[in-house]
């Protein structure tokens, strides 16, 4: 299962491989003291525990914050054994063995950065493209490009460009020129040309972000056009920002279809191509893969 | 007098060109409603009242949602004739005759961009320093970069730096690194370090950010390093990203002296030396030229 910070979700896999249920909540890290995990857990499973006991968790939940910290590996890392670094929180009066995977952090001075989860969609990606190796990006809130070699993570860095979207659409004076129905048919135009900017000048990101606001005074852009100018800025200034990470080939991009779109138009613009993978495929790819390994 | 979105300033101005008196209040545009000046106005002057007739104004109470929207004027502009286009709101009953200075916009594509109140301090700072010509900086919750040739600003950028900053320890997961008291000794030490990044590399700021999270949480910075790294990555960013704006010379830096401080450090690793020059000072100057056209 993957227990992140919003919200959990719990496949149950036979022996064959093959998907037997499939469960979710809202009740995700953000919400749990650490005393409320186990009866969460149980209350998820409840109706399937008869025939399930092994429970491999990844994501928030292995936070210190989280239900039990499962240390962080540290990046260059073989993700192959993910599972031999898994902790085992306690699970009182219940036959379900629950085990947390560890995230993956890089200390050295300057490159600081972690993530929980999607280690196990990348050695999900290992399993469902043998032999890949390149750059994969897997666009979120925290947008996480990493350099993957077969199983194993090479470097890694986290961009906040989901986040930046929400805050400055939420609470910043970019909000006045974003209210309303956000998904008109002018949103894509309005995406184009963001994407231009974002792309041409990653390093002005801070002056073209006012261009927002300026274009909706004085053009009379309107709010789609302004909420697809605002995401096409910052995808593009990811992306042009960080094009020296392109090493050749397909990019794997791994997360939900309508945001993965948005960078296959983004990395055509720098010579690239990207590929879709459906991120819930990867993940309960990577769930497998961990657990094999143990085998 | 300046009247902003969150405060306003008046100062009286005798015939020799002295200051009388100095008032203030909170009573900024973004707390008020259109039929709120007059007696805002009348309350603030209440006991100077018997000798002021002409009231000139800078700032937002001239924009479409404050008193009385005086248009912008389209750069490149002459800011030396800004009183005559000035709007006379109406102030029944009273024998105040207030007038509002309009604001700049910049309208061509791509480098939409407006101004309220900094038009003034440029016209004030053309006034201190005769016959300067080049790049201005004012730093703030919108940063604008605008270049001055005499009283004419030929074009200008403004950069949501310090919003940005605002947001991002507010609302984004950066909080987590920033609680409590941000003014410990560490917080220049951290501003040094996000400042090289960011000069160097503007153009990953979306992903430079996310280190003030990753290196409280592996390499334990404190909040006030934290605070100074990010105030450090996106003033970096600001001045890394726009450099190509430089003419040479001294960059007058016209706002807060604790801020423009940071900017001295920002451009003196371009190669650039800023001049810090009292806000307050800038808009009274700007405010008496203004009015002296008119004789």
């Amino acid at each position: 299962m993957d227990w992140g910070t919003s919200n959990l979700r719990a496949w149950g896999i036979s022996r064959d491989g093959g998907i037997s249920f499939s469960r979710s909540s809202d009740r995700g890290m953000g919400k749990l003291a650490r005393e409320d995990y186990p009866g969460v857990l149980s209350g998820l499973l409840d109706e399937e525990v008869s025939g399930v006991s092994e429970v491999v968790i990844c994501g928030m939940a292995g936070a210190r914050q989280g239900w039990l910290e499962a240390p962080y590996l540290d990046a260059p890392a073989d993700l192959a054994g993910l599972i031999f670094s898994a902790v085992a929180p306690d699970m009182p009066g219940s036959q379900l063995q629950p085990r947390i995977l560890p995230g993956v952090c890089q200390k050295a001075s300057g490159t600081e950065d972690v993530m929980r989860g999607e280690e196990t969609q990348l050695l999900g990606l290992s399993a469902l493209r043998p032999g890949f190796s390149g750059l994969v990006i897997m666009p979120g809130t925290h947008s996480k490009w990493a350099l993957l070699d077969g199983t194993k993570i090479d470097r890694f860095t986290t961009a906040m460009t989901g986040e930046l979207f929400e805050v400055l659409k939420t609470h910043s004076v970019l909000r006045h020129s974003l209210q309303g129905d956000l998904d008109g048919p002018e949103r894509s135009e309005g995406f184009a040309a963001g994407l231009a900017i974002g792309i041409e000048h990653p390093e002005r990101l801070t002056a073209t972000l006012f261009k927002v606001r300026a274009g909706s005074l004085l053009s009379g852009r309107t709010a789609p056009w302004c909420a697809g100018f605002l995401s096409g800025l910052l995808i593009g200034a990811e992306v042009g920002g960080q094009k020296d990470w392109l090493v050749g080939g397909e990019v794997p991009l791994i997360g939900g279809t309508g945001l993965c779109n948005l960078y296959v138009q983004a990395l055509a613009r720098v010579g690239a191509i990207g590929r879709i993978i459906d991120a819930t495929e990867a993940t309960i790819a990577g769930l497998k893969t961990a657990r094999k390994a143990q085998a």
